[in-house]
């Protein structure tokens, strides 16, 4: 199944589609951060984040949206913006007859690192992992669109300890780790 | 010039559309409110929004949207939904060319009443008879919404004193909150 991931956001949305398969695996289709100027209007703005979204999903065509649920912080003008993002991305999916799931960032980390409260280099370290890339996906807004899409191929919950992919994953993390720290 | 007034909401969203014409006159073209029930998910709600906005827009080709600015209010559940329909609006009028102007509670308050602090009785007394209307317009949001329209209509801020128009309308409102007070 074709999943789209979105990490809502006005100055920057990422937009992270992958293809889940059989046995846990999950490929890279694409992965696209839209922007916008904080110096344009929000009308404008918010029809540049649009035309990229819509973009991706003509050409991808994915099957379903799953997006992160957003909550209240302490800066409201920042959540009003990826509010009004979140509303559009909602509109085009419906429109599309698209299902959309919402998962809270700490279901999305636990799903792709096993930890919810994992930070933002382990869950970029950890998309890299999973959708065997040779880099690692950048800026952050790109890792969690596929962090997010990768938790809802694997939906029900953190991924399994046993899985042979994660394990292998979160080993090379764990090596990656001490490594930094010999080298701090 | 025709204007389209919006008071943006996820379970009533108004949208009022006058014309206003030479010595502020503004006469009523169309009011209507968009409803969706909180027990549909949101995508749904909001397409159901869109779709009677797009229908406004559609039939009555307004030259400019004016809206109610968002502030941050207690409930955050409220907030956000109220923000999602703010952003398929801006959206809807970006796509169209629309310019689109954001007032506050107060500016529209100002305007229509002379007092940036007046109930929501006044307004709708005010905008029934700033419109010439034989009954007063409801639900609340129908009014808000028309008042948001007048409001753009007569943008540079609170209706002139000696408006003759004004002067009436804020008479009769003197004399039905006083025969008010004396059956209340």
């Amino acid at each position: 199944m074709r999943i789209l991931g979105v990490d809502p956001g006005l100055t920057r949305c990422g937009l992270g589609v992958v293809d889940s398969g059989s046995a846990r695996t999950v490929t890279l289709v694409d992965v696209r951060v839209a922007t916008s100027p904080a110096s344009d209007d929000t009308p404008a703005r918010l029809a540049q984040i649009s035309a990229v979204l819509e973009s991706v999903l003509d050409q991808h065509r994915p099957a379903a949206v799953a997006m992160e649920r957003i909550f209240a912080r302490s800066n409201v003008s920042t959540i009003m913006g990826t509010a009004q993002v979140s509303g559009i991305i909602m509109l085009a999916a419906e429109r599309r007859g698209l299902p959309l799931v919402l998962y809270t960032p700490s279901e999305v980390k636990a799903a792709v690192t096993g930890e919810g409260r994992a930070g933002k280099e382990q869950v970029t370290f950890m998309v890299q992992r999973i959708l065997g890339l040779a880099e690692p996906p950048r800026p952050a807004d790109a890792a969690d669109a596929l962090a997010i899409a990768i938790a809802h191929a694997w939906r029900g919950g953190a991924a399994p300890v046993g899985s042979a992919a994660t394990t292998d994953a979160q080993r090379r993390w764990a090596e990656a780790e001490k490594a930094a720290r010999r080298r701090g």
